[in-house]
């Protein structure tokens, strides 16, 4: 960490904050290293973080508050890698796998992807978690093991280390408490310091809007895909954004084991339209960053070669790829309460009900299930006849089902046949600086 | 204290109030109470304050605050006492003494006084400070001390104890440490629920202006005053406020010993003519607040029923009246640097300059110094001559003078002779509901 920074007054950069000025540099690089010490005490900073949330920051404020939350940890660096790297990120969606297939697809296209990944909380899932319901998988890689990874196979997915951003995650645990989650300067810098911080030469972002994701509306998702792709331009990456729909969960699952399958079902050439769809257009965003776009990555998934990348990322981790994974105890049918069609299926409801199946976590030191989740056996715009299965429940606890359905409660319709149905498109927006 | 409300969950209320919304009655008890006991933490309730200093509360909004406060200690009941109550309040200026001659002046007209007063912190002194140069006197008093001295004196000047509104005491030491100290509905509900809970009948407030003051703007002031008063009626205290001007210290002193030294003139029918002026005009008041505006206060001065008043009162809390108070080991003449008109004489520069010499205190549990403050000679309006003594600097710690002078830098100036000189009236503005 660099020296501290020149001492000033908590108050005062509260008060600058509060009564709508800038936050100098000086400032900035101050308040942040001295909350990472503990010289600032986190009611100062939940009052700041408040001001920020209703007051904002403008571009250079938040590049600054990004670089000292980078500057109070290490950093990565992937410049010795015989290969350009590549990383996504998603602000995390319902049936959110894509991360699994692609960063394999991408790899086989000759770019690396050091893709550090995070646990889930609440409705949304967690991709270490979806990993870890393949037998032997270990999350936990040192700096070394990850390069050496990444020069043999090309990808890795793993659990971001402790030295990367500790800023961010203090502050992120105190925004979690404090009702100051939804600040946009702070999302943007959350997810931005770790992405910089880990060292990668190109980013794409995955922007989800809709009932299922963290941004409810277009306008708020684009305000924050274009202030991250402000952030990683400023820092030196090459910066993409796709605004993609989530006001429907992704593919026909979501939970741990049933999101790995239909990924390898993705890998082997098959899979949902959607998964395919937006992995594809991630892997195209992610290689164009790298300056591979000569490859199509479609080829890959066809010829088979994404596939391999797949089954030596989950060997590199002492997984087994070809173990049969956990099959839930306990099933529950939700059936179509009359016939016509499938006008809506809401991300919030299904992720909230693959939650309380025991798919997600309410603390972070909790469990969860690997077979826990949903799957449903129609999508929106499907003729459906009454009395068939819409989902399937999966848990390894009965008495978990009650509350799963009070979650998926007015969270389908199923309208009159005939009823016109306008599918949404699934990328929305596309954001580059 | 009444029992728990209802159980509601402190992200949902501080996100209430971030996005805008008004907070119900059920959440403001539920959020005062659980904060007093420790359920709700202190970086909850600094991000739910900075949403309030931003965003505002309504008049309900604060009205409930204020009793959700109250409910939090004890209150105290005058309806026992042969004559009726009332009480001022000030918000706090640079020599404003005026509760030492008003409260024993307004008792020899007939009305109680329960004057629950504070120490001071930084540029603006405490009543309790102040009193305490008197030798012998002790500002701790129990309820049935209290409520015996107004029966047998008419007037009390003494601590807040612990068991009123500890939920304010808890959150003004947070508020002081978070940048949220000047949000009006927070200032208004502090003061009026340790006013109300300690049972006034009727209550005077003395809304300062100015540099020296707490509020900047004529504005800001006005609009403390209706929030004020309009707690006041809401809770059934007959409330009033005058807008009194804080951009020129009071009287001509700043500090313990020299301040009561100036309000025994008072009291002896002499005095500061601003602070006769204000004595009086608050007297009025509280007499009208109390139905007994039959009374002309100045009369009591003049008869000196009103010292005999002050008297008796110190001598009720083991203080000598009529011992010699404290001389400072150290003054310091500031002279006039040209001949001509004082045209400005800075009330918050006198006042850091007395606090600076020891008259007030950085932290709650530093000293005070009796001797300790700054006398000046010339008011605006003056005419001074080059080198004539403008002020006395007095402390017991001579290394503090130089401090004391740079706070004085620029705080006053002397213009040309003949230069016209515009008075400020005292009394700017009159609320009442």
């Amino acid at each position: 960490m660099a020296a501290h920074a020149a001492a000033h007054d908590v108050i005062e950069v509260i008060v600058a904050k509060r009564d709508g000025g800038r936050l100098s540099e000086s400032q900035i690089d101050w308040v942040v290293d001295a909350y990472t010490r503990g010289a600032v005490a986190d009611e100062q900073m939940s009052s700041l973080a408040m001001a920020i949330l209703l007051n904002g920051m403008d571009r250079e404020e938040i590049s600054r508050w990004t670089a000292a939350m980078i500057a109070s940890g290490e950093r990565m660096d992937f410049a010795a890698l015989s290969r350009p790297t590549s990383d996504k990120h998603s602000t995390g969606g319902v049936g959110d796998k894509i991360t699994l297939p692609l960063a394999p697809l991408v790899a086989a296209c000759g770019v690396a992807v050091p893709q550090l990944s995070g646990r889930g909380l609440g409705h949304t899932g967690g991709t270490l978690d979806k990993l870890e319901a393949i037998p032997g998988w270990r999350a936990a890689l040192s700096n070394d093991e990850m390069m050496a990874q990444l020069e043999s196979v090309g990808a890795v997915i793993c659990a971001a280390g402790d030295q990367l951003a500790p800023a961010d995650k203090k502050l992120y645990a105190l925004r979690d408490v404090t009702g100051t989650v939804e600040a946009i300067p702070l999302i943007a810098s959350s997810i931005m310091s770790k992405k910089i911080a880990e060292g990668t030469g190109s980013l794409v972002l995955d922007v989800k809007v809709g009932s299922g994701a963290f941004m409810k509306t277009p306008e708020r998702a684009r305000e924050l895909a274009e202030t991250m792709v402000a952030l990683g331009t400023d820092a030196g990456v090459r910066t993409v954004a796709l605004v993609t729909d989530m006001a429907t969960p992704l593919g026909l699952t979501a939970g741990n084991a049933c999101e790995v399958e239909e990924s390898v079902e993705v890998l082997a050439g098959g899979g949902p339209a959607d998964v395919v769809e937006l992995t594809l257009a991630l892997a195209r965003e992610m290689l164009a960053g790298a300056g591979r776009d000569d490859v199509d990555p479609a080829d890959k998934l066809a010829d088979g070669s994404a596939m391999d990348v797949w089954k030596q990322m989950i060997r590199a981790q002492d997984g087994d790829p070809d173990a049969p994974l956990a099959a839930p105890k306990e099933t529950h049918d939700v059936l179509a309460p009359s016939s016509g069609v499938l006008t809506r299926l809401d991300a919030l409801a299904v992720g909230t009900a693959a939650w309380r199946l025991g798919a997600g976590r309410s603390r972070k030191e909790d469990p969860v299930q690997a077979a826990a989740g949903v799957r449903w056996h129609t999508r929106p715009g499907d003729t459906v006849t009454e009395g068939q299965p819409l989902m399937t429940l999966m848990t390894d606890e009965p008495e978990r089902i009650e509350r799963a359905l009070a979650a998926l409660e007015g969270g389908y319709d199923v309208a009159p046949a005939g009823t016109a149905y306008d599918a949404t498109p699934l990328v929305l927006d596309r954001v580059e600086s």
